[in-house]
């Protein structure tokens, strides 16, 4: 079994020795590079840029600004194209734009012969704007007589659904914005989340040139098969004609799911001529014009019976969008879909979504998509609820639980697989959860000891709200290994590791006889939208089965063709065998060497296919967190935590593992001390840089425990299910409430920074 | 049609901008630089280095010798690899080489921070050898008593071999070494050509680094996936863990059908801890170190009949392999078989072919592979036979011409199609043959004028001598368009766009709507053995026709499965239309873009697919040249001259024509300047450089002109025959001869520069 094993990551040692080529160690140097000129408004109008100080600077080639652009409006996030013009994103921004959005808006370009040269040459420019107040919130978003940021959405709302379901045999008829439930337990919550930034350690960086006729961009992307059909989009040519290279790159977290730079890049590129030009984001830039994870704020209420059983819930999840539509109002959307997913219901459920554009840096896909949001809501109020009833949070939870073959009555999606409960149980075990509940009670003091939990359940890839589809072709090699090429990509997580297992898996042989094609090259990699929503392991996983399998079917066949010889014959190891008795009957080198090379039949033996996936599937898991908390100085120190996950059947259990790790960490930040924060004069995006943003280091973290609970999914390739994303999810809940049961303070709004501890400690008494 | 319409080269704007990118051009920068140290004596072995000063300069990295290099040796031609190891290349050299065997032979290597420190580290290193005599001639080397180059070859004769042919339906016995006709009239001649190089304007660069654990390097290369496999051979390492990438390349013309400097490359690198080295030829090593075309003496007997009817022809050539065996005995094999098969022999065939190690720089493959050498020996004996014998040089070849239906007897090649004829006679109307031939004759004076003609048959590819497959792979794009993925390399012929429209053709779409993949990267490109043998439109041709045509009908069923209409299906330009009234259903962008994103049924359309040939062909043509010579300066100019091909149907006939005016040039260089020199007393080559090698310039060159006889062979995928090398074969012979006509005067000994003519003027009493 290749599939379960914890093989080294096959590009450990490029990456430990620093010789992994990432986008920018590709890049030809001298190169022209472009630098960008940033609005130093965040709401506005440019009427007027002087650029001919600019232009005169020796070195500079090119000025280019938002007077300049093509007229046409594209989209940016990234997500499968639909061919129902309904079902597209929403193309609101152009390359450079005249509509100030955002604090720092791209309103201009320069292409100079060296960095420096365009830095100053960005300084020389002289702007002239219109001036609007900077609207930083939904509220003032929506507030009469403010201009909107987008014509096409005259109220700043960019959507708003509302979802009602009765639940099957359920008669419950859902009524107007409120539920009303006599009869049962009443609960009415507000919750709060911020904005926070992925800070992978590579800042988007790009590099483009024209090469017969076609532009190519080398990218640092998690999506290069998106990237190709955007940029063509953008600059308005035949998708066919434009090339994207992605090789490693240094994290994405759902950033790299977007089509932000590359489109300027591309069409600079073509604006002095088809010379190769860079493109390289600063760190603020990074923070300021990438994307981030959203504000959303939640208002739930819920209806729980005597017995602590969920009657009813409803949420209104409000979005702040920022300036640009970005991943539209498929995040929040989401949210209330994921907030509705983990417990059942037994009459009735209600959501109402917002998008609202603003003047904040625009959010977009990070990691959890909507899910840390609602998952935060969701498990506050679940302690909340617990809290007010009298009900025991662990058990409440556990007997809310979505059942095995649970049907989402909105989607479909199917329960196919549930390790759930088991995870509670390690979790509770681990934590000696009986104990500490017990021990924690009633404490005293300006140092306390809580401890919390949160569950959370995650979809697996996006169908069916969107297409799921995924190809591979397996190559073999003239000395029996093969070579698996994939749109699919490796961005930091190990995906292609784990995709050369399941291909050995699939075809029989070791995993280190598979050699990834790592680099996507869109001209020649198969098909695959790329890196999101947890989503390859599953829906390119069973690509690279069937691929395998059909490889494995063709070298069988030559291999009959070969031995002449009756009955039933296996390959094993670097052999093909008789599947009876196991005996060896040809290497796989020998048998390469015959198809490559004979005079008789020379057949070069390769296997392409395409997998739509139609099925998803619910991963599942849960964090439970010891913390200690010093009131005074408003300081929460975590003492012990786990995750425990449902995943399915691991394909790596060391990667698994360490994927878990990544993914507290970042819960943690989100928990305890990450936000993006504006001034409100301006608009400014205060702390965009890796001084002033407070992103948690290995030494602000506690010893990371993951466990497992594996079941195997009927529906996923190899039993297995989503894991990228959902280790982020539960943690900042799990925090929380461990604070809630330390202090009987509830926080409901993130992150647990000192001084919003200190606010809430002195509000409820404790100071 | 797209086959047969001249479209522009798919690379020429990137060509002619300077902005298609080269190996070199894709190296990044700083990088480590190797440079080899070469002997200073032609023949013996080193006793020692000292490379204790050259370790100690600063910048340098590593100091490797021929005393570090793995034991064993391997083979460096670019011949596909044959199972039986009988029919494998012969492996005799190392990765750097004690026992030393040309001038300048590859005997230690430095790699450094900079090419000045390398270059620097070289003249550091202090070495002893032991010295013998350099052998520059088959003669000096078989001669009794010297040392053998090679242990495994005592006499230093690296093959030998006798081809003995009775005529089918002749009953004639060849007997013994020489041919005994009693009867005809009995002609013997002796001809010598000489040694001279490609001079591809790129010289040869590399550059290898580590990734992944395997090696990777990039080259200027005509065949990667050999070069992938002898990579694999020098290091001794498993095949499949070498990847080679190959960029656009600055011409090859044979010399890159050889793995010359990609193992010591990749070695150095692995030696240096995987980090990326590059290792660049200079011009002056390009001359000494790489190869070049044979020098080959042959000795002809033929007997005629009384009506002008070849009878029988006997050619023993000795080739001369300079210090290593490069394609071994395969081109002075080819030699012999070349001189027999333009014309019949009714009754028997004698061939004797000798391949002798040198201490030479060693020959290898060159733009027609032995046959320029064997087509001025056969063809300055047919007309000295025409004129010792009172025959008409015209009508002598002509009617002696291979007829249609012509059987090799001894590897079976047929003349399926042939316009020899209809060259000859289009020849003879160009150059007005039969009034020039009356009006040169019998001229005085210091400055006269003469016509000759040349006539040559080539064949196409290298079956059955060898394996002939190839692999094609075409992929769908999301507009319609499609990329074309081939193993097939342009090496500056002209590969890329007449592959671009083979596959048009094939579809059913526009030529521009191909977008092919020009660099080849051997983990993700089918299988090709590469440029070489006029291969590639033949043998590749079929392998892009039969992908085409697989790709074109998964499209139509795609489109059945859409259009759900009855009737047949056909693709025209860009829609799929009813095949019978031709009205468009459907555009293959919107076929495309269903294909990729339907919710439906999503399908990434792609085809596959090997062809192996067993199939080979004759193509035919003629040169008519017209000179001037001025006896007491002893300079021959060309005042008109013409070749005419019969290459099939022509797929592309301007880039026919570029082709065969680039051949033209090589012709002319080959006839009147050029040739490789040697001090015989130290054995270095005397003028391996761009000044002294006397190279003809445009400056040097009449008017070229290419006519072309269409014919539609059978066995070509598209009617076509090889086309690559025959424009270089017929010039050298055609001007001789109009020489002969001019003076009466035979040069059997190539080239006709003004001190051989002198020489030989002389000796003919003109001077």
């Amino acid at each position: 079994m290749e599939v379960g094993k914890s093989v080294p990551r096959v590009d450990a040692f490029d990456k430990v020795t620093g010789r992994a080529r990432y986008a920018d160690d590709l890049c030809p140097r001298p190169v022209l590079e472009a630098k960008i000129l940033h609005s130093t408004i965040a709401n506005g109008w440019v009427k007027s840029m002087d650029i001919s100080r600019a232009q005169a600077l020796p070195g500079v080639v090119k000025v280019l600004t938002c007077f300049d652009v093509p007229a046409h409006q594209y989209p940016t996030p990234g997500h499968p194209w639909s061919v129902e013009e309904a079902h597209q994103d929403v193309s609101d921004r152009k390359l450079l734009n005249r509509r100030v959005r955002i604090y720092g808006d791209d309103i201009a370009a320069v292409v100079a012969q060296d960095a420096l040269t365009a830095q100053r040459a960005l300084e020389l420019i002289q702007v002239e704007y219109e001036t609007y107040p900077p609207l930083l919130t939904p509220e003032q978003a929506m507030a009469d007589g403010v201009k909107p940021l987008h014509e096409e959405f005259p109220g700043n709302v960019l959507k708003r659904h509302v979802s009602e379901i009765p639940m099957p045999e359920s008669d419950f008829k859902c009524a107007g914005d409120v539920l009303s439930f006599p009869g049962y337990h009443q609960f009415h919550g507000h919750y709060e989340t911020q904005q926070v930034q992925h800070c992978h350690l590579e800042n988007p960086v790009s590099w483009a040139y024209v090469e017969g006729g076609r532009i190519t961009v080398v990218t640092s992307t998690q999506i290069p098969h998106i990237v190709r059909r955007v940029v063509g989009q953008a600059l308005g040519i035949p998708w066919g004609s434009v090339r994207i290279l992605k090789p490693y790159i240094g994290g994405g977290f759902g950033n790299k799911q977007e089509v932000l730079y590359e489109p300027l890049n591309a069409w600079l590129c073509t604006q002095v001529g088809g010379r190769t030009v860079r493109l390289d984001l600063s760190r603020e830039e990074t923070f300021q014009n990438t994307r981030s994870r959203h504000p959303i704020s939640f208002d739930v209420r819920a209806a729980v019976d005597g017995d602590g059983f969920l009657m009813a819930r409803e949420c209104i999840a409000v979005s702040n969008q920022g300036g640009y539509a970005s991943h539209g109002h498929a995040i929040v959307s989401n949210a209330v879909t994921g907030f509705r997913q983990t417990y059942l219901d037994q009459l009735a459920h209600r959501s109402e979504a917002w998008t609202v554009y603003t003047n904040i840096a625009s959010p977009g896909a990070m990691r959890g998509y909507g899910i840390p949001q609602c998952n935060f809501a969701c498990e506050c109020m679940m302690d909340d609820i617990a809290l007010q009833f009298g009900l025991d949070p662990y058990q409440f939870r556990y007997q809310n639980l979505m059942p095995p073959g649970y049907v989402d009555p909105l989607n479909g999606i199917t329960c196919h697989s549930t390790g759930a409960r088991e995870c509670l149980e390690k979790g509770r075990e681990f934590i000696d959860w009986d104990r500490l509940r017990r021990e924690y009670q009633g404490q005293s003091g300006p140092v306390r000891r809580g401890v919390g939990m949160a569950v959370f359940s995650y979809k697996t890839g996006v169908w069916p709200i969107s297409l799921e589809t995924s190809s591979a072709r397996v190559v073999l090699n003239q000395d029996g290994t093969v070579q698996l090429q994939l749109g699919a990509t490796e961005i930091g997580q190990g995906g292609d590791t784990v995709f050369s297992q399941m291909a050995a898996q699939a075809i029989g042989i070791p995993t280190e006889d598979v050699h990834i094609v790592s680099t996507q090259d869109t001209d020649t990699a198969p098909f695959d939208t790329g890196a999101y929503a947890s989503r390859q392991t599953y829906v390119t996983g069973h690509a690279i089965k069937k691929a395998g399998l059909l490889f494995r079917e063709k070298v069988l066949a030559y291999a009959r063709e070969l031995l002449k010889r009756p009955g039933e014959l296996d390959i094993r190891g670097r052999e093909v065998v008789d599947a009876a008795s196991g005996e060896g009957l040809l290497t796989l080198a020998e048998l390469a060497s015959e198809a490559f090379y004979s005079l008789d039949h020379c057949v070069h033996i390769t296997a392409e296919a395409t997998s739509q996936c139609k099925e998803n599937t619910f991963s599942f898991g849960c964090c439970f967190a010891e913390i200690e908390v010093d009131i005074p100085v408003g300081k929460i120190k975590v003492l012990n935590i786990v995750n425990v996950h449902d995943s399915g059947r691991l394909i790596n259990p060391k990667l698994a593992e360490a994927q878990v790790h990544g993914g507290m960490s970042m819960g943690l930040g989100y928990a305890l001390s990450e936000e993006m924060k504006y001034d409100p004069k301006t608009g400014r995006l205060l702390n965009g840089n890796l001084l002033d943003y407070k992103l948690p280091t290995a030494l602000d973290h506690p010893e990371l425990h993951a466990l497992f609970v594996e079941t195997d999914d009927p529906s996923g390739p190899f039993g297995n299910k989503s894991l990228g994303e959902p280790p982020a999810i539960p943690v900042a809940a799990a925090v929380r409430n461990a604070l809630l049961h330390a202090t009987g303070v509830a926080v409901n709004t993130l992150p647990l920074s000192p001084q919003r501890l200190l606010e809430a400690f002195r509000k409820g008494g404790l100071l």
